[in-house]
């Protein structure tokens, strides 16, 4: 019979009793402070489930720790300086590939949508001149449904992961979470498909959140040498098959995301470092930092290529840039109230919009649970409610007659342009049209428009105010590749210029810059984010000056939205079920000890002794599904810690039969002519327990453990609060944290047990400790929670 | 006789043996992977003594950690909601305050500099013009230096702290070194007044470094409520009296002062956040950002105030801010090769800058030894050679007729502008005299000037960069406050325009913009910054359209100086030997185990009993000068870790004469009755063991130290390596970091040592491990290390 390294059930009595000698001995330790708060539910339930791409996937967690086993610190000893030169040269050829690469296919997406909605804007705007309405409308309405069916198709029968913005699930994985399919080839192809389909179909989303998800996706399949499905793996990428090295490229792909999306360098670091990244460091804000400068100049290059007319429609509208440099903002007292006021409503709409969003994603989820054709459809009728919306409300607005100091420039002719004529007669314009007759981008670019401060009435600026209130919660959740930022930069213009007009008679601000600042008010009201929106406006307006007005209007906001609810990106993570874990842990957790909490968990751990029978092995990764296992050496009466050992490896183990045919412990460096740190770092993803097959014989063997050991596990005393356990978990980015108990003596197993991110999570900790509850609304301050 | 509880030299037999048993029964265990490599140097000494202002002071280590005593424990769960807003409210209010102070102070600075500066530059214009140029030269000098004896004195005789920027130690405190006398009142006067005299007398120094120090001194002050030796201290406040949040006040002092400085929002909070800060939150983000807003618009406030004409000679020149808006740059591939080159040399010189500077300042410490005469003699002789060569050299300078397009602009008439007539006949102007008569923003601003590429000729720029590369290695040392972003530019800027002189006939780039890109390459090369330079130099020069090239510049730059040396900022660590934790450990450090290196220490550990006799404890904090001690309970022959005691907390518990007659644990609440951790926590800073008078009765007595103890201390297993040590103990701010044994069994001590910042320090692992420092060449890459 082999001895039970860390018993958890068998050993209990025993346990028990030699820990009531200590508590007869020092009996008044029982009425600590801890104790009275808390009545103990006995389970900590943890669920690995989180709602991926509108279905329920199982996800794990990533290796972000460095497994200093034995096999990777020889390797990483003999690393020779070629090595190191090879990797430091292979880290900066890909952050240069992914901006590389960001910047081609952003080039390329804005140049498919301008040229297709381009083309549909001008069929329809001829159809509108022959007054053949019906004709047009039902042109209109049929190519962009044709194009939601398109994207809805792709994203629902090849790629679910491609919906949505992607930024949550990129968030979650720096923070350590694998969300399933999320950065395979067919999710790239599809988000790039599906977002010019779904652009170019006239629906209310932006091509910015997707544009972060395909940086992020080509950071990723670049890191792991290509796909692994498609056997696409190249040799010379092996030192980059670790979770570490691709999370600091994928981080690298997100901000390239956003500075294309925007043709925003600084602000692009400065979004992944403020939203999307969890660990940062100065040589990763550097190297980043890179990668969007190599975005900057593959964008101009397009930009100076298509100047000389190669591009078809494609002309100076394409790549987002809302050029207020023009406006004059005097820095005086009355200037002041009306920028509070906008900063003030933002927050409002901007903490009402999160709320009804998540509402309206509920509902949501509730029609995608009935399956692939029901989120089809759902899509379909999105797309004909914004075709006959944005087609027939500038019915309603009345026409303007133009200008005459404008000259030649109203009405418009061309496809881009401020005044529209539509159905008006000649020499006046419907100014909804130009709003609402345009991509999105035009949209914003006309709705920005400086010193111009009769072009709308406040009756058309309500209307679109309105509608794009309507479509951005109605649009976000539907199965097509979808962006946040130009809703809700469109919602926000949209107010603030209704409230420009207002309020015109008392200010000498233009009306385009309060567009500006609502949008950025409403941005932050809904996002939170404060000196990367900051600059991504100033680097959008190319406008210095408004840098204070713009802070000033960003603080309100987010102050204002921050004692609503959360961000939209955390209700969403929320949400979906993603066990994100906290930059602060909650306050409660200082009152609650990791034993406490190890002592509830319902799985218990298994450990395994430095020299395994192969059968035990088998069995305990067949019956658990623990992804690492302590390792403890017995020594007579004594128990030493040896480490922690990965699921991964050992099925490594296994299927190589590196077995002994008696209990030894094997010499320094057999194992390395069976394996090598690189072997095992690949991780053998794909192969699990079920790929394994061992004989009978074999089943009688021995493996010793101690060269896959991760020696140096990082660990906590039993007594350590839950708080400060998860300020290491999350600082120094574990994935397991070992318990040892407080006292040494004879008869206490050496390791009390396993601490996991799922167990970290203040939802799960409450379901165990309900009593902890009654006192979080009390003690939570500052919005840290979910309400 | 009391038992020991953590026996270092009484059990060490008794432990030995019982290590052996197990040696023995794991033989081939001795023979793992790091021992080959190891030969023990007995001893990890470590100092504790660091240059501060050009002399050697004891330095403390900060408590960055929450000390989770029963205490604090206790306080916090009562904390009711009141309180925590009255928190946050501080918490707003403070950094409020900090922006609106810094923005203030730095204003009057402007005011006074450019005042004073003005006056001065009147009358040597007006001597050179009636041709008495010796009169003009000894008035010249004579000013300067008394403004020089001014500052030097103020600060040799009561600041030694102010001299230099600051920018060091303040890193170096927001890394958790407490530099003594950096944030007191009179640091913060002298700084104030020695930066305008040291700016106005002309030498080669920047008020930007001084200016964060100030932000950084108004938001220690605020933080602790005025100063403690002035018994100015705030009662409401006392929430704040603890590291963690002086520390994030002090980064948002820091970044404030940057703001200030350059009046760049943005840039603030990113320098801040690259090179200052170790530890970053996203609250934290925000938090700055509020400052600096705050700063922007007191210094809006400030300029609309003096656009009026109040502020005597401040005139539009006053604040920094160097407008290249015009430059237009078209983005061909021929403007391609200038750049690169530009940043290249940049890098080369930066690097070159770094090395000498690092000669010089050990050359000036020599010197500085000698005494306060010394000093202030070193000052004043650096003040004549300046203010000789700014006099003399523009003579050696040809005239320049006018260009008679400029009209009335040139021969320049008042005290600003780019075409000063000096000793030139009429219609003429001296191009050396435009940038050396002339403040230092005065020069940066004409050398930066755009659309005038006939304005300087070669030779005076050859003049102007020689003079400024010497004045900057000289002058930077000397008992002055002084910053070295402007020296850095001036000395960028003109190597920048002398290239682009020579190669304006290749490209069409403005050699106004040459400068810039010089200047900013040179910054680059010498401080290693990216993003957060790229934007302060985005928001100085006004043109988002430099904002690709400026990056360009600044990635070889930074690349081609890291490749020679460190940053100019971490070379200065180094020589004051301040203990900074670098963000990476050296790669050696992974051979190495935490236990091995607390086997070399030589001080020892010194535990204590749960409850101990107060003799006891009084004789270790007089024998020791350990700023914590583990608590170790003993029950039979189990021992149990209960936590760790402060140095602080003893001595208060001594003062206040909390002793128990008998040897008992105290209930709960008894140490609350006379105690609370607001108390404790304002650590009785200037009480020591020598303000402890115990009679021999009390001597007697025992003390619970139970409810003082830190009952959940960061441990790490002796196993792990020093690596993962450091990062635990950097990532999550500690001070103080337990070693527990591996082995679980009688007889085992339950701590076997502790690490303090200064065992982590490689250069002192090195002095104990000299065998490490063999592999250290090999492994060190990418600049990592000292060399």
């Amino acid at each position: 019979m082999e001895e039970n390294p860390c018993p958890i059930k068998e050993l209990t009595a025993t346990e028990t009793i030699g820990r009531e000698e200590v508590v007869v001995e020092e009996g008044f330790e029982s009425n600590s402070l801890e104790q009275p708060l808390l009545k103990r539910s006995p389970t900590l339930t943890s669920s690995h489930l989180a709602m991926v791409g509108a279905k329920v996937s199982h996800i794990e967690s990533l290796d972000y720790e460095i497994n200093e086993n034995d096999l990777f610190k020889h390797d990483w000893r003999n690393r020779s300086k070629d090595e190191v030169l090879q990797y430091i040269f292979l880290k900066w050829t890909l952050a240069f590939l992914v901006g590389l690469l960001t910047g081609v296919i952003a080039s390329l997406i804005n140049l498919c949508i301008e040229n297709i909605a381009g083309f549909k804007m001008m069929y329809v705007a001829d159809f509108v001149k022959k007054e053949s309405y019906v004709a047009g409308f039902l042109y209109f309405t049929g190519v962009n449904l044709a194009l939601t069916a398109v994207a809805a198709t792709l994203c629902v029968m090849f790629a679910p992961t491609a919906a949505g913005p992607g930024i949550p699930e990129i968030k979650a994985y720096l923070n350590g979470v694998d969300t399933p399919n999320m950065f395979g080839v067919p999710t790239l192809i599809v988000k790039i498909i599906g977002s010019i389909c779904a652009v170019a179909a006239g629906l209310d989303l932006g091509k910015e959140g997707p544009l972060v998800h395909i940086g992020a996706c080509l950071a990723s399949l670049l890191g792991q040498g290509g796909s692994h499905n498609y056997h696409l793996k190249w040799r010379w990428l092996r030192y980059f098959k670790n979770d570490r090295d691709r999370r600091d490229l994928i981080t690298c792909g997100a901000s390239s995301g956003v500075c294309a999306a925007f043709r925003a360098p600084v602000g692009g670091v400065l979004f992944a470092l403020e939203e999307v990244a969890t660990w940062w460091r100065s040589s990763l804000l550097w190297r980043t930092f890179f990668s969007t400068a190599v975005v900057v100049v593959v964008l101009r290059g397009f930009m100076e290529f298509c100047d000389s007319g190669n591009c078809g429609l494609f002309g100076k509208g394409g790549l987002i840039l809302f050029d207020v440099s023009s406006v004059t903002f005097r820095y005086q007292w009355v200037a002041l109230p009306p920028v509070v006021v906008i900063g003030i409503i933002g927050g409002v709409l901007g903490s009402l919009y999160n709320y009804l969003l998540h509402k309206v994603l509920r509902v949501y989820s509730l029609i995608n649970e009935k399956g692939r054709v029901a989120k089809v459809l759902l899509s379909l009728s999105v797309s004909i409610f914004t075709s006959a919306c944005l087609y027939l409300l500038p019915f309603l607005a009345p026409c303007t007659p133009c200008d005459p100091s404008l000259g030649g420039a109203c009405p418009t002719t061309g496809r881009v342009g401020n005044f529209k004529q539509f159905n008006c007669p000649n020499g006046c314009y419907n100014d909804l049209a130009s709003l609402l007759h345009a991509t999105n981008d035009d949209a914003v670019r006309n709705i920005f428009s400086s010193s111009t401060p009769t072009e709308f009435h406040a009756i058309s600026l309500f209307i679109f105010f309105t509608l794009y209130c309507v479509l951005g919660l109605v649009t976000f959740g539907i199965a097509v590749p979808s962006g946040l930022f130009l809703p809700i930069i469109l919602m926000g213009a949209g107010y603030g210029r209704l409230l420009g007009l207002y309020m015109a008679s008392y200010t000498g601000i233009d009306q385009g810059l309060y567009a500006v600042l609502g949008a950025a008010a409403l941005m932050a009201g809904s996002m939170r984010m404060t000196v990367s929106l900051c600059v991504i406006f100033l680097e959008l307006t190319d406008n210095l000056a408004l840098l204070p007005i713009t802070m000033l209007v960003l603080l309100i906001a987010k102050t204002v939205g921050d004692a609503f609810n959360p961000s939209i990106y955390e209700i969403i993570l929320e949400m979906k079920g993603l066990p994100f874990l906290d930059a602060n842990p909650e306050p409660w957790m200082r009152n609650l000890t990791v034993g406490e909490l190890a002592a509830a968990k319902t799985g218990g751990m298994v450990c395994l002794q430095g020299v395994e029978k192969v059968a035990h092995v088998v069995e305990v990764l067949r019956s658990t599904g623990h992804n690492a296992f302590p390792v403890v050496d017995l020594h007579g009466e004594r128990s030493k810690l040896h480490g922690l050992v990965l699921r991964a490896h050992l099925v490594a183990v296994l299927r190589k039969k590196w077995f002994l045919a008696e209990r030894r412990r094997t010499k320094d460096g057999e194992a390395r002519k069976t394996f090598t740190s690189v072997d095992l770092a690949e991780k053998g993803k794909g192969f699990g327990i079920e790929d394994v097959h061992v004989d009978a014989e074999e089943m009688g063997m021995y493996i010793d453990l101690h060269p896959f050991t991760n020696s140096t596990p990082y660990t906590v005393v039993e007594t350590m609060s839950v708080a400060k356990a998860m300020v290491l978990f999350r600082q120094v980015a574990l994935r397991h944290l070992l318990i040892v108990p407080k006292y040494r003596g004879s008869g206490i197993s050496s390791v009390v047990g396993i601490l996991t991110r799922q167990d970290l999570i203040a939802h799960n900790i409450l379901g165990a400790f309900p009593h902890m509850a009654s006192k979080r609304g009390e003690k939570t301050s500052n919005g840290s929670s979910l309400s």
